[in-house]
Formats: C-alpha cells, sequence, structure tokens
C-alpha cells in the first residue's frame, strides 16, 4: 500500500506532477476531489468549503480597508469543523491505499499512514510563467498581481502548516524528496520521481 | 561538459553519495583534494589550510572561556587570501568539466557554470549514527558531544554561504535537488540522482 502526499509552491507545477505521477504508477488522484467530499457530506457551497479550507481560518486579515475584519466565533468553529471533517476524510482515503494527495497538509495528517512525501518548488520567473499560461482568458492579472497572488497563497499553505506541524512548510527535513522545477517541463520529471518514490517504498518493506 | 556540485549536513552522507557519483559517472571528484592543492600552492601545512577555509573567518567565536578572542587583521587577511585562492582553484577545475565537488561553496562560486545542484540532508538521528559509524576508536564522543558538532559545523557552513549568497543555505531554491537520507542507505540513492542528472543535462543541451 502506498501513499504519496505532494506539498508545493502555487505555480510550481506539483499539481500536474501529482496528476502524471498517478497515471503513471496507477494510483487514484486527490486534490479538489477532498474539497467536494466535504462539501457534499455538508451539503454546502464547493467554494465555501474551499475558501474555509485553503486558508480560511488563518489568512491573513486584511487591516488596511479601515476597519478592523474579525471573524466571529460561530464562523472559527465552522471552519474547524470543516478541517476535521477533511482530515477524517483524508483517512479513510489513505485506508485505501495506493493514492496520491496534493496540499491539505496530508503529510502532517498522515503521518501515521508513512506517506512518501514529496516538496516541489520552483523560481518567481517560474511560477509566474506557469500560472500565466494557465490562467483563462477572463482572469488575465499583471505579473505584479500575480506575483502578489502567488505569495499570498503560499503564505496561507505555511501558515496552516506552522499550526499543524514543528517543522516549518517547505524545510528539507519535512520531505524524502524536494524538487526544483524551475525552468523545466514538469512532466518529463514525473518518471524519474516514480523511479524515485518505487524505491523507496522497496526499502520500507 | 558536466559539473555537479554537492551541499550537504554533516553526517548526512552526502559525501558518500558523491564519491559513488563520480564512480557512477566516471567524473573527477574533488573534497578535501581542493585543501591539498591549496596547501600545496602556499606550501602551508594542510590542516591549517583546512582550519581557515572551513569557516575559520567565520567561525562563531567562543566568547564564553572568559577572555575575548579574536582574529587580528593579518590572519583575517591570510584567509581571505587562502579562500580567493580556493576559488581559483575551483575553476581550473571547473574549466576541465566533468567533475563533483562537494562543499566549498561551490554552487555559489561556480554559477557561471551552471553547476547542477544537489543538496543533502537527514534527521538527527541519522546523521548521529553515521558520524558515531564512521568515527575512529580514539576520536569516539558522546551523543551529546557529537549533535554539539554536527550542530557547529553546519553553522559554519551556513555562516559562510549567507556571506555569498542571497540564498540561505539549505534553502529548497538554491538546489535543483534536495534529498533527505534519513533511514536510508546512501549508496542505493546514488544510481537514482545520477538518471536525475542525466537528465537534467540533457534538458540544458
Amino acid at each position: 500500500m502506498g501513499i504519496i502526499t505532494i506539498s508545493r509552491e502555487f505555480g510550481s507545477g506539483g499539481r500536474e506532477i501529482g496528476k502524471r505521477l498517478a497515471d503513471e504508477l496507477g494510483y487514484a488522484y486527490y486534490d479538489r476531489e477532498i474539497v467536494v467530499a466535504v462539501a457534499e457530506r455538508h451539503e454546502m457551497d464547493e467554494n465555501y468549503v474551499a475558501f474555509a479550507l485553503e486558508g480560511g481560518i488563518t489568512r491573513t486579515v486584511p487591516l488596511h480597508f479601515g476597519r478592523t475584519f474579525s471573524y466571529s466565533p460561530t464562523m472559527m468553529a465552522h471552519e474547524t469543523k470543516l478541517l476535521r471533517e477533511q482530515n477524517t476524510f483524508l483517512k479513510e482515503v489513505a485506508e485505501q491505499g495506493n493514492c496520491i494527495i496534493v496540499g491539505r497538509a496530508a503529510d502532517v495528517i498522515l503521518a501515521e499512514y508513512n506517506p512518501f512525501k514529496l516538496f516541489v518548488c520552483a523560481d518567481m520567473a517560474s511560477k509566474l510563467a506557469r500560472c500565466h499560461a494557465r490562467a483563462e482568458e477572463n482572469e488575465k492579472l499583471s505579473d505584479k498581481a500575480m506575483i502578489k497572488k502567488i505569495r499570498q497563497i503560499d503564505r496561507d499553505r505555511k501558515r496552516y502548516h506552522g499550526i499543524i506541524s514543528d517543522i516549518p512548510w517547505g524545510d528539507r527535513h519535512g520531505y524524502h524528496l524536494t524538487v526544483n522545477t524551475s525552468g523545466r517541463d514538469a512532466k518529463s520529471l514525473v518518471p524519474l520521481i516514480a523511479e524515485y518514490y518505487r524505491h523507496w517504498r522497496a526499502e520500507q518493506e
């Protein structure tokens, strides 16, 4: 039974690597699927659940709009409940084995299952190019706005990870392998990562 | 022409990986050889040169011995000269191509040669076990003393790197690949890293 968790900087190609790795290995793939599952169980809007799960409770609160914005205790409790629900779902997925989970701090949540932990990063120029290339026509951003978005998303990821783990998000000690995709075709790295993983897994047995 | 630089935490098995990788690829291997070359050119004691080059000028000065210890300007100038000499030698080596260089901040010094940059890390338990296993009979240390030594050496490496590079030592963005050897046999990783490197190199051409 094999579990791979992929943590990644926004725009580094981690999700693409995850999907292709799942194809290569014949593993189930989970990313947005987790949000959908949690939303369905709660009969809630998928986008709201995504917001709540993707840094909602830990998000930097913008104070510069001239008024103090704070989450109400009810909202906090609600988001905490959704996170718990997500973690329960992650463990159900892990129990079934042979899967790849992108994000969701699954590396920490599923630690007891001894997953292979991969981190994917890239320099800002590469992330910017990748984000621009995949943006829909109606959501084109300037470089400046895109960089801001990339930084904000990673800040949220880092913050949530910091709440539940002693090892900082992206720190080399938290992963078995850290791959830098700067200037590279993410696709072509997949067979190499798959081989590295197979070897690691063989050593565990 | 290929150049691989290996940066590593003390005790992570980075040097062993470097040597075996050199065998696997048929590349020249440089580590202590660099100290020897610099010492010979200056007709100086190898151990003094090693001390000076391995963090001498950036080493944390122990103030707790009850007296202030400081390098004299002459010593500083001398060590700076040795470092310059080392960098000249590194570039001579790089010009010849097909080589692996362990340490010496070669990833930064040889940036213009576009080396493949590998970082090797491990958790403290694995580093401790590896250091104890390779220690000579007459230099056995307690766990506590060994951990202190490991931390001190890495602190020196980090400090020197921080002087010459904007990217912190060990930060994922500074390397093409970061490998965690915790609980693993360093030897068995070599073919996988070699394959990753060959692939990277093919993409550069």
